[in-house]
Formats: C-alpha cells, structure tokens, sequence
C-alpha cells in the first residue's frame, strides 16, 4: 500500500536487519505488517540493487495477508480481465457469468471470450460435478506384509473409530471414505472427506493426523509420513485422473453446425478429427494424463483470479476433452477429473481475489455448504469448455485463415 | 491505478457496453488502456452487483498490460516475499541470493525459508542445466503407413530445409532437433529449439509454422493442427518427463549430519526412509510422474513473482527428490525434468514482476544470450530443494514436536 | 499326437482345402480333431514348403484342446522346469514347494532357483493376497453429463438389480463392486467381481453383459461395448496398478546379513541402493508403471507353466519392489497390483499344465473357493521375489564377480 | 521325448536326489539331458505326488533346450493354430501368410482368422517398420550434479570410444545411439543398437557392459546396476511406448464400406466411435500406455509360436488403434511402439518355434540382415490389426447379434 517512504521506522528495522539484529523474519514482531514489509524492501532493494517500487505499491492493508505469506514484501500484480458473459446450465451455478481470468498470456483472454460467446449462442454449456472429496493418504511402516494384512482388516473393521476421530477436528468437514493400499511393509490409507466450500487440504490434513493417531495407538504400525503422495497433491498422478479429487466436473455443449461454420469458420467433423488426431491420439502417444488442448490456462487463470492455490494446477490439467460430430452438429466436452477449488480460505479472502468470487456470486460459504465450491468448479469447467472450442477452433481453420488461428490463443 | 470515478469517460462507455453499442472487448479502441478498464469494471460492477474497488487499484498504467491480457478490468494482487538469502553453486547462477515468491499458501514461504537457511549452513546448493530446448510438435495426416513412412524419410532428408525455414522467423532461436512419430495416418514431428532466454513458445510455435509450409508444399501431407500434443505443453505428459522440455535442471546438496539433527530435528536416515517411502514408493503406487514431495509449491510462487506462465507449473511438476545418507551425512536432490522459464516476453516485462527478476539479477537477456533463463532455472531449482528439505524434514520429526510439522508448510 | 500318416484321410481332407472346396477352420466338421489338426498341417506344409513334424508330435488327444484354439495344427513345446523347493508362509499357500516355469530364457531359472534357495535359508517368504476382484467396464453413450449425472446416480441407487442380474448368470461369481466414471457423455461402468478360483474374465464378461441390459432397459443409456478399456485387461494401465484387478498379492523376506554376504555375495545396504536408483528411480525417470527388476519373467514363466492367459502378462508386470536394509539384515519385497490367475477353466485343464498346478497342489478348484487360485497368485509371487532377490544381488555383486552376474539371469 | 522308464539311471538318479546326495540342478552333470530330465520328474513326482506324464512326453532331445532353461523336467504343450492366409504389402513382409498362433483362450484364433479374411478381402494389410533398437540402460553413481553434468558432457564427447567398446563384442550389432538421463546423483545412459535380426537383449547387455567399464575407467563414474530400468525391459514404462524398443511398426487398412457391413456386421462410423470411446478415451481414463483392444492377445500368441520372449509381451501392449470412416470406407491402424522380436537366437531355436518360423518363411537371419525380425514385426502387427478388427466389429455388431460377439473373442 505504501512504499518505503510512507512506513516511518522501516529505514530503522532495515538497518537492524543489515546489522544482523534482526531476521527478515523477525520483522513482525517489530512493527506492523506494512511498515515491516516495507523494511524487508529497503533490505532486499539494497542487497540487490533493486528498487521495488512497483510491487509495494499494493493495495490493501499487508496484515490481510497474515495468513498468506510470511516475509512479505508488498504484492505482484497479474492482470485480470473477464470472458463472457457465458450462459451456464449446471447444478450449482447458473445463468448468465462473468468469468474472471488474471493472466500473463496475451490472446489467452480474448481466445476464451470467444468461446464463451459461441457457448452462449448455442444456448449455453451444461456443467455437473460428477464427484466431489479431498483426500490425504499417510504411509505407515509395518513390520511385514502379515502385519500389512492384519493392519488392512484393522482399518477395515474400524471405520467408525477413524470417522469419529478425523471429523472430532472439524466443524463441516465429514469422511466419506478410507482405502488401504499396500507396497512391502508400507501401507498407505488414503482418506477422502467432504470439505463442502474449503478447497480442504488443511482440514483433511487436521481430520487425517487425528485418525493416524487412533492406528498408531491401536496398532503396531507406524507413521512415517502425514503424506505418503497416494493423496497425491500438486504431482501429476493417475491415481487422481482416474479417482478424482476435489472436484470431478464436465461441461459440454452442443454447438448447431451454422454456428460453427459461421462463427468458428470450421466444420464439425474438422474439430473432431482434429481432437481425436491431437488430444486423444497425440496425448496417448506422448504417455499423456492430459487429453486436453490447453485447460490448464484457463485453470490457472481462474485459479489465480479467484485465490485458489496455484500449485494445484497440476491436478487441474487432467483433463479429457472429446469433440464428435452428432446429425451435423459438433458435440464437445471437457472432463476435468481433479478439479481442487474453495471460496473460503486459504486466497480467497484477500481483498482483489474476494472480489473476483463476488463476481460470480460466490464468495463465501455456499447455501447448501459445498455449492460454491461446486460451482467454481462448473464456472471453471465451462471456461475451459471456451478455451478448448476456440483453441481447436482456430487451429482448424487455420487453412482459412491464419488470423483466427491467432485470435485463438 | 485508478477508480472508475479518477476516469472521465468510463461511465458514459459503460453506459455504451450495456446499451448494447459496444462490446466488452471493443472499449479499448474507445479510449486508453485505463479509462476502458474502468468502464469495464463499471460493467461488471453494475451485472453482477460487486465492488471492484481493489481489483481497480493497480500499480502501474494498465497499457503496460496490453500484450499480456484483453478485456483488462485491473489486476489481482498476489503476496510476494522472499527466502534466504541461499547459496547457490550454479552454472549460471551464483552466490547469495533472496528468492521471490508469490503465494497465498500460509507457512509455505517460512517453510522454504528454512530449508534456504540450512542449505546455507551446509555450504550452498549445487545446481545445473543439464538439458535445454522449447518443443513444439505439430500433427500431419497422410493416407497410410506407407506415406507416413516416405514422410519419416522425407523429414530425416531434410531437417536443412526445415531448419532454414524454421530459423527465417526468428532472430535468436535457433532448431536443434526434429524428431518424427508415426500412430497409423497420424504423423506427429517434435521440433525441439533452443529460445535463449524466451521460454519460446511463441517463438518454437512460429519456427514451426513456417516449417509446416516446408512439410505441406513438399510432401502430400496435410497439416491437422500446428500442435499435435507431443509437445507437450501444459498437459502432464512423460515425453516431457522423460525428455525434458525447457530447462531440465537439478539441484543437490550434502548436509552435515548435525546440522540435520540440530536445525532440522531428523537424521539422514530418517529423511531417507521417509523419501523412499513416500516419494519414491507412494508416487510410484500413485501411477505417478512427480516423485517429489511440494515441488510444484515452489514453481508456482517462483513463476507467479517472475512473470511465467501459470499454466505451466503442471510441467515443473514433472520432479524426483531423492535423498540417501552418505557417510553419515544426508545427501539430498531434486531434479526437474521439464522447467519452463524465460527472463524476456510474456509476464517478464509487467512492472512487479520485472522488479521480482531484479532482486534475482537476471531481468531480460542474459550474456550469453540464454543464461539469464539458466539462471531462472537454477534458482527455482535450490528454491525447490529448499522445500523439499524442508517439508520432509517437518514430516519426518513430527513425533518430537508438531509444531515443526506446521512450521514445514 | 500324430504326424500326418498317422491320420488317415487328413490326406484327402488337405485336398479339398487346397482345391478350396473347404476352408481351414471347417475341418472340424469333417472329422475328429486329431484328423482335422493333421490335414491343416499338410495344408500348411504344401503351401509354405515347411515341413511340421515337430508341432505335429503332440502329447495328447486333440480334442481336449476344443475349447481353447480353432484352427490346431498341433502344438508348441516349451520347455518346463522346477525352481524350489522354497519354503512359502502363505496365506493360502503354505509349506515346501516347487515352482514349475516354463521358459525359452536361458539361465532365467537357475536364477529364481537360487533365489529360492536364499529364501529357504532364511526362513521361507511371506506371501499375501491382499485384494481381489475380476473386472469389466462396458461404456455406455448418454446424450451429454446431464443425463450422465442422471446414469450415475441410477447405478448407484441400483447395485442391487445390477448385482441381481450379474449374478443370475454365474454359480459362484459374486458382484462386489460398481463404480461409474464419467467423460463427456460417455459412462463407463466398471464391474467388480469375486470370481473365486476361475481368472474370471468370460464369467465377468458374461454377467457384465446381464447387467448392461438392466442399464440399457431402464435408462436411456445405449451401450457402445461391453468393454470400453476401464477394465482394463491386456494393456498397462494405472487403474490396474493403482486399484488392482485379479489378485493383489505382496511377497516378502528378512534375510539376515551373513546370508546375503555369503551367498548372494553382497550387502544389504548395496542391494538397497541398487533397488533404489534402479527400480524406484530409473522406472519413475521411465515414466513407468512397473517398478520391478525382472517380476514379468517370473509371472510369464508361471503363466505358460499352469496355464494362465499370457497376455495378462502385461498387469502382471505391475509390480514394486522395495528393499531396505533393517537392523542389518535385508528386507525385500514384492507387491504385484493385478495378478490375474486361476486354477479352473482356460488353459489350467490342458494336461501339461493341469499337472504343472498338480505340483503346486491346487489344480481345479480350491476349499474354501477361491483358495487354490490365491494360493497360485501367493507362489507366483514368491517366485517373483526369489528372481527379484536372486538378479538384484547378480547386478550388485557383479565386481566380485561377473560369473555371478550371468548366473543372475 | 520319453517318460521315466524310458530313461535307464533316470530312478537311481533321482533316489541320489532325495537322498540328498545331489541337487536337482546338479543331474545334468551325471547323466544325458533326457535322463536328467526324467530323473527330476522323479523326483518332482514323489515328492508332490504327482504324475508328469504328458509334461515328460515331449518331440524333442532335451538337450535342444539346454541353453533355454535349467532344471528342465520336460515341455509345457500349448496348442497352437493358424489364421489366414493374410495379404501382407509389408515393408519386409509380403505376399500371402499364414499366421501361427499360440494360445489357449478359445475364440481368439477364429476371431483373428476372421480379422484376416477381411483384411484380405480389403486387398491386403500394409505393414512398416518405422524405428528399430535394442536398448540397454546402465545406471551410474556420481558425487553429485556438478559431477553428473561432466560425465554427461564425458559422455557426448566420447560417443566414438563408446562405440568402439561396445562394438568389439558383437560381430553383427551396431551402437546407434548414447543418451545420458541425470536425476540427482545417479546418470542413466540409454544405448540403442542396431541387432538385426536378434531381439538382442543379450548382445545390447554384453556391449553396454563392455561400454561400461570404459566408463568406469575415464571417469569418476560408479556402476551401480548394468540395468537402470530406463532401458526398459519387461516393465510398462513410457519411454518404451513414447520413443521405441525393438521394432516400432505399424499396419493399417482401408476396408470398403459394403465389406464392413456385409462381413462385419457393422458400419464404419460405429467401429470408429467404438474405438474413440473404448480405446482412446476409455484408455485415457484408466491411466494408460495401451490404446486398444487386445493386441496383446495376438503379441503373446505370435510370441509363443515363435519363440519369442513371453515376458515382452508387457512391451508389445503399448499399442495404438486408430480407427476414422473416410470417404465411406473404414481406416483402420494398430502402431505397435516397441515390440522386441528376432528370428534368431534364444527360443526361436527350439523345434517346434522353428517350424512356426517356417510357416512364415522367416527362419533364422535374413538377407539382408534384419530383415527377418521386421518381417516377423510386420506379421505380428497384422495379425494385431486383424485381431482389433475382428473384436471390435463384434462389440460393435453386438445389438444385431449377439453370435458374432461371441465369434469376436
């Protein structure tokens, strides 16, 4: 909010710091937050020889970001615009929205617009989510595969203790399921609950330590990890293409074949040869999990407009999207199997990101709880339902004219 | 920079847009960058029933965004602060250096922090490009096998051509390998470049199109799609872990065992049981192709403060961490198969995130041409070893104290 | 049984194929089978100038081969030996046992005999089925994800008719499981069954299929193919690794230190850093989704011995070894995800190959059902770990000793 | 060749056996293979109380199999057929074949041979060898990246030493290509080698070997394992399915509409929509590295006939069907990555494998040289395409008849 300048006592904290009196860390327990954040500039701009006067420049007061960061030093700023209006048809959300997207790509906005707009002209795009659950999986330590077995049944037979203990930590959050896998003497139990609107790797994080308490008390094993990645977070895995995680969502349409030759100056048996030759054949060749053009940056950009954790991109590129002709109309869809969103905690409470919830009229906890969760996840799927028709769009007209491909991305 | 009541005309424009006289993403051949972002926001404002007032406070002209967003309506504001300083031992990069790091994550940047400040005490971290080059792999379809066979001939024959026609669009790419794949009339050809500094995808995409005219006008194939996903760009994909695509960089480095047990509260052993088991192990049953433990955390706060591309964090992904005690020490390693990074274009030239490149010394391009890009690698590397370090170490003691847990992410 | 002379009227048999008055796969109705297998082998000889006296020269009556190959022109003969004895602590399988492979691998046995001796040694191997179930997945055509959301929830608030259909078609086969998965409008339903001691694939089949008229009937779903590849039988997939499909089944072993030195002619810590860089790290560098040294040469070999369907080779390599060392000693072990066998039905009723189960003790079905065939997965997987065991400390020990290393394999 | 009584010394040897006196694998030092094989069925007999008289009634010397297996206590018989004739327009293949076929899974082989008919009746099937290389990948320990980064650099300097090396054992193979990979502190080094007509695991293993321990001697390198799994053998792994082990072949057919629904039963546009949803988006779904059928079932059953290495049937899997109606007609492709085959050495040898090489006319080397395992590749992969043809018109006819469902498979 201010720059070094405005923060009186900042120079002096600075000083301390280069003196070795203090720990950049150590700051904020020595002034307020924008006053320490601007000492940490002073720090960095002279070892550095930088001069950050852009990025503390920000706009809202730094201890709205407490939770978010430590050893702040002001904010980046990405650009942030809106696709559509887009006609939506899902489960949670509907109408008529707005779709925030912050991004660094040029094209990229201007790419899901169009789509937004044909999606709109073909009376809109259905969105369902199909699945819904985060999970975190902890690896215990067994002595051998007999006690692997008998821990197996063990975790079987006890449910009811492992519920009661993981939802004794949370207020909303419920477990929905425990599964054991086992490699040797490792045994992973991957736990999914229902964190209604909290994207929930904290609360599974929270709920799953209380019921690794139970088995470790109750059973000879031992934990060695909180996270055995069988949860699996942010590492590209088939265990979350396949099962799902978060939110499991498809968006699709039906597109008449006038518009798409009109608007999208391609036909709809081009887009399905094109998808089957490029997102299905291509990606298989390449031992893919992603079947998609290019869902990840609409991910990414709604993901960073609406404070979601951007390290779960990862997860969200797994995506099938399919492309098929039907009595001359193309039909398209776009499955994301591990969709991970929130609109409580973690970024969405900050100042720009709350306002880009408010946009699609979702900041908050949801009414039934989970249903603005569901329908970020919908508002993100049609955006990429948008990106995938105009990307494959523009890449199959692309004999006709070499611009739209451009418009394309 | 401004509220919609600092820009004359934005109210009479969006007066315009809900009339129906202009659309969205018209208004800025209406009037400059930022009045058209305001009238933008007034649009939104008035359909959706929000406030835009924080996503209206940006920190610099919004013209400075015009190549990296359309239907600007201002900027979302991400925390940034930085780790270390760290030591790093690289090829291109070198001594002390402060990471930046944007994030809404709490605890994360404390977490890396930690992990800069040991890697540190133990002498710095090892780190080097050991493989570098954008692709781009458009998809031709032929009749037969036959043909897809005379096209492998034909491209293998003549890669001068294709070179020629590649590097006529670009002043500093340059094209270091085609490489042809055939699944029955499809023939995918990965083209691999080296941008220098860009990240290059832009500049792979544009060499390539002009060697597709080469391919199309000489042989009977005919172009389906300029990318035919082996590229593979923003989808999870093992050409891309295997192969690598951008930089392939790894990061390691020996700690003293009492330096592990004093600061990091584990042994070497431990937080080598720990990585078999859940990075090597846990993935592995995972069906993955991430091996790490949060790899992905640190190239999103890494790309977010320095202007990458969001979307492709899902190939940071593509890491392994592996850990091993050595004569009684703990040897410790992360290797990112395929880190897309540039120091020039996209979100590098955005005012905060410019500054974000300062603080690492390597804004724009680097001399020799590519080593800035390097040198980008490199620090997300250590940044990534920091937090592997880190949250294993955190995991690995929480029997003594959770409040390490916590403090590891 | 028989060459050609011995077949009287094959002569005149071949004769009419050849003046094409009759096709191959007709001879079975002209007369018996070993009449009909010689007159296609003459077929064959004139044609192609071979001369099949060796396929000829088989050790049965043809017809007890009806039901598992049209067109029989005798046999192949692969040689078949014994590994063992090797002391199994099995869930199932218990006791001394030999194991019979066959195999055209030379020195690929006496490197599982040895092994199984170092297993004997120390104490005999654990060996568990951890899971079990038989699958298939038809997929079914919906109009988009509204009605899939529609189908899903109808299967789920219908397992019972499903189950009631599935299971009119078998005598012993059970239903366990129902799980849909969704993408686009394409719905694949993926059945899983108890199948007791069959492989189970035709009875899954078949009681699938009952099933899919129940869906097809009720809903507006339209079948595309009683498998749509969730199954997923005969190909790598993750699912299958990830979720199993026949048995899962973990082998195990604590061999003590002086064992390993003074037979395997290594150490435990050197044949741990071996299992780590080579099948944890180099199979995840592989982007692989078997992290094992040998086990298909193992599974294969079991398979031809007993009977098996070989193509299921592939699931079978979806195995993970891990080795540590542990207060000195080595602990080993093997965890196959999707090894489908069965001691009934298929090939295990060829004579060869019912007395190969015969030396194991489990030909036909088991008491309690189902028993027999975990006890085959138990000693295939115990034969696994010995060829594990037994190359791993070859490739380990190989500058001691090259001689060793060739005896490993 | 003969049971125990024909073998005089057969009983007294296996009393030596039981007496402890001997150890099954030390017969063969006392006594003629036959002899030894019988004494060791002898034993096996008593010992489980079995009967092995069809195992020990095999049309072979025994020693014919010494180099194929040790403890040998006779054959496994596997019936074994023919499909065809086939039109074959291969790049090594041509003219007219039968395939032979080792299996015992009723139906496949009619279902195959009705995949040849049409495949005829189209006018033949085309096949191509599209890549070819046996691999081996070593792994190597190094102090750290630093050092990792020098023998990579060792290793591109050095291709010629390499080469030289690793060609002094072989009179025939040819080192193509040197790839190193580098993850921490371990570097992998892929070599790929020309064996002609060698599946050539073996000769690729001793000529790395040789490669290796110039290596170890010009640089600080340490050889952990002489395989890495990058090679990879015998596991599913990308690498394999992305750039090729063995022969990378492809065959494809273009089948006029009447055929199609006159033969088949189906029509173009319903094969082609099975196969999308079924092997590409099915296939996506489960995490796979197979996109078809049940190409394996004709890989493990031409592998069988053969003598080919069973256990590379998992890498013989990573297939692709593609399958697109075009101008009316059905396209139809199967693209086999990495099927490793050769027409010498190992069980290619034994009498029975030899005659089934016989029938293609592919017997031991050919001329030139190579050119009888891309035959055997071209065959195979035809048989492949016939195979997928054949099942998937069955599954796809299923609603017009049930029959030919069942005819499929």
């Amino acid at each position: 909010m201010t720059d070094a300048a405005d923060a009186p006592g900042a120079e002096s904290l600075a000083e301390r710091v280069r003196d070795g009196d203090l720990a950049l860390h150590e700051l904020d327990d020595h002034a307020d937050a924008d006053t320490a954040t601007a000492a940490r500039r002073l720090v960095v701009d002279r070892e550095t020889g930088t001069s950050l006067g852009t990025v503390g420049n920000y706009g809202f007061p730094a201890e709205r970001a407490e939770s978010n960061i430590e050893n702040m030093i002001g904010t980046v700023q990405i650009p942030i615009g809106v696709a559509g209006p887009v006609e939506v048809n899902g489960g949670a959300a509907s109408g008529e929205a707005y779709l925030p997207l912050a991004t660094t790509e040029g094209a990229l906005l201007a790419s899901i617009n169009r789509g937004c707009s044909v999606l709109s002209q073909a009376g809109g795009a259905n969105a369902r989510v199909l699945k819904s659950g985060m999970t975190r999986a902890p690896v215990f330590r067994v002595t051998d595969v007999i006690e692997a077995e008998a821990l197996v049944s063990w975790v079987r037979d006890n449910v009811d203790r492992l519920t009661e203990a993981a939802e004794s930590t949370t207020s909303h959050g419920e477990l929905d399921d425990v599964t054991p896998y086992v490699v040797g003497n490792s045994v992973y139990i991957r736990f999914r609950y229902d964190t209604k609107d909290a994207m929930g790797m904290n609360m599974a994080t929270i709920a799953t330590e209380a019921a690794c308490d139970v088995v470790e008390s109750e059973t000879g094993a031992e934990l060695v990890a909180l996270s055995g990645n069988l949860c699996t977070d942010k590492k590209p895995a088939a265990i979350n293409a396949v099962e799902g995680r978060g939110r499991t969502v498809t968006a699709d349409v039906t597109i008449p074949r006038e518009v798409v030759v009109d608007r999208l100056h391609t036909t709809p048996d081009d887009v399905a040869e094109l998808n089957t030759r490029k997102n299905l054949v291509g990606s298989a060749k390449a031992g893919g999990l992603g079947f998609n053009a290019h869902v990840a940056n609409v991910v990414a950009a709604m993901f960073l407009a609406t404070g979601q954790d951007e390290a779960q991109v990862v997860e969200g590129a797994n995506a099938i999207t399919t492309a098929e002709e039907r009595d001359g109309d193309l039909y398209l869809s776009v499955s994301l199997a591990s969709l991970e969103v929130g609109t409580v905690g973690g970024g969405t409470k900050l100042p720009t990101q709350a306002e880009a919830l408010d946009i699609l009229g979702i900041r908050g906890g949801g009414d039934p709880a989970g249903s603005n969760a569901d329908a970020l996840a919908e508002y993100t799927a049609v955006g990429a339902l948008a990106g995938e028709l105009s990307l494959l769009s523009a890449l199959s007209s692309r004999h006709l004219s070499s611009a739209h491909a451009e418009l394309g991305r």
